[in-house]
């Protein structure tokens, strides 16, 4: 990652600190790692300094991580654990008050706490918040992610068959999506019929029917970050049922996508879809009508009827309601939408519905 | 799962929990919350009590708890946030002192306490311990598992052609382990030549060429249980030093394996690889000789020559030395391997090497 996008993330993650009268912050979360770093590995954390920032990684990382980090950041490989490695290299910084991210273990919490004597603070979700707000080159690498996953959607549709598994497909899906550069970011959902009804569905050796309905939800990771689609259809004949409520369930998507633009209030962005399906008389979901995305396929902010405060410029969340009707049928739509000041751009685009 | 088995592991869970005076388990991390209740969700806690135990989920998983679950195993579809559901549910249930699990983040941790007031205490890996003797039918499991990635890897091998990208190769892992009904248990590495000279390579678009080598770790979950193995070879003509390498890896390899039995120090298991790959001048590996696998691809023991303890009866390690030399190649060698009483099982069976 080039030196100014480092260092201006530092500059707001500081500002975030502040707060907390700390002057280092231990960033444990594989995603802020990368977000204050540029390195895309696991198993590693970053030290944000009043000055500076440095990655602690282990052997395994070290060619890439010199690849990945910009000059500003400073890569330390350990050689002990990764608490008492980090402990080790504070004393000789003089920093004072450290904040550790809140979702870091307990287990570590208490090590460093022990190691450090006490100096340690929690620190919750300076980065994850920070990460909202997507920068040009971030959107540009999300639709690129949405663009792989348009082709490979249309891959997938050419190769549906009738006595096909669910398994297969999903093995179908990855594949098409790895062909192209990129690889699934969350274990692909494929559903036939009333499989569909479970919204988290594990693919099955279900077979397909010849007249029978399919739910594909998955999501391609491209150069760090993530699209999250679903599309539902039908094959041969479908039940007047499916088709009412998959017409009712676009009007309930498009309802909710047309509201959105920055200061909006979250809740009647998710309410407005469900508005749509209450109406129609079908029974409304059970989960969040969208999450944020990003480095993560689930970040801030949740798109839910629980959530206070608004959509801000730069948010990028999916917008995905769905039907459920267990032993009859199951459908769910879900685009990615940026949120721009005056109103929003679908980044999904071109992925038949 | 079956009742029985629920029982049993709950009466150990139970034991574990009596050095902390506690009467209550909340477990938070997936695996763990799988080894207890049979739930193979996500977005999930447990709560171990004196009588019973209860599986906190949502909505979407409400269908599948009810599968997987056992009668014994009470289900609450939470309708709130995780934390204030649990926190609701304990006062009614008379418990004392509640343990919870040190993989939680502090972030919940600091809400139950919250939520609690105080009664609450870190409870560290008592399940995570209890999870290395494997029973008959996790053995079982595992087995099925390496079957899968046997067939795979053979369907693969068929697949080799020069040109292909390691991208390619990798998607055609994730594909051939899909179709025989696994999942990939983890971003499945492709390496050609030198590239393999990083234990975590991720693929790129890198050809392969017409005398190169190819590295592929891999794994297959099924059922839940993951196996975990590496594989390379040559295609064309390889160099001598590949020739010596190899063979010299296969050796340290084996040093190690034929030492495993409940009882040893896991240092000497460790050690013994290093020493073939020493006495032959090649350079030694900066991981691990090893870890333990099952409901998660790494977990306990740590095989390396930082590890205090012995091996046990149960426990399912993977021996994987590994020769790297930046420039020029990198090579892994990896198995499973059953800890016996007098011996070992090789578990991966049936993949050439």
């Amino acid at each position: 990652m080039d030196n100014k996008t480092i260092r201006n993330r530092l500059k707001d993650v500081r500002e975030g600190l502040s707060g907390l009268k700390a002057d280092c912050l231990i960033l444990t979360r594989p995603a802020n790692v990368t977000y204050a770093t540029g390195f895309m590995g696991d198993d590693s954390w970053a030290v944000v300094l009043s000055k500076g920032i440095m990655l602690v990684t282990d052997s395994r990382y070290s060619e890439q991580a010199g690849q990945e980090c910009g000059p500003g950041c400073k890569i330390i490989v350990r050689k002990e654990g990764m608490v008492k490695t980090v402990a080790g290299l504070l004393p000789k910084l003089r920093v004072r008050r450290i904040g550790v991210e809140k979702s870091t273990t307990i287990a570590d919490f208490v090590n460093l706490k022990k190691e450090l004597k006490g100096r340690v603070v929690p620190a919750g979700g300076i980065v994850e918040t920070l990460r909202r707000k997507k920068d040009a080159h971030e959107i540009k690498t999300i639709i690129a992610a949405a663009q792989i996953a348009a082709r490979a959607f249309k891959n997938v549709r050419r190769q549906i068959r009738t006595a096909m598994t669910e398994n297969e497909l999903a093995g179908i899906v990855d594949f098409e999506i790895r062909k192209l550069g990129g690889t699934s970011c969350f274990e692909t959902i494929a559903a036939f019929g009333s499989n569909a009804s479970r919204p988290h569905h594990k693919p099955t050796e279900r077979k397909l029917g010849k007249n029978d309905t399919v739910l594909i939800d998955f999501g391609v990771r491209y150069n760090g970050y993530c699209c999250d689609i679903t599309r539902c259809f039908a094959v041969g004949k479908k039940s007047n049922l499916y088709s009412r409520a998959y017409e009712a369930l676009s009007q309930a998507q498009l309802a909710a996508i047309k509201l959105v633009k920055a200061g909006i209030e979250i809740k009647k962005v998710d309410a407005a879809a469900r508005n749509v399906l209450k109406e129609r008389g079908l029974p409304v979901y059970g989960h969040g009508t969208g999450h944020g995305l990003g480095l993560e396929v689930h970040e801030l902010p949740v798109v839910s009827n629980k959530t206070e405060g608004k959509l801000q410029t730069g948010d990028v969340i999916t917008i995905e309601p769905g039907v459920y009707i267990p032993g009859k049928l199951g459908m769910r739509l879900e685009d990615d939408i940026l949120v721009t000041d005056d109103g929003y751009i679908v980044l999904s685009t071109g992925i038949p519905k």
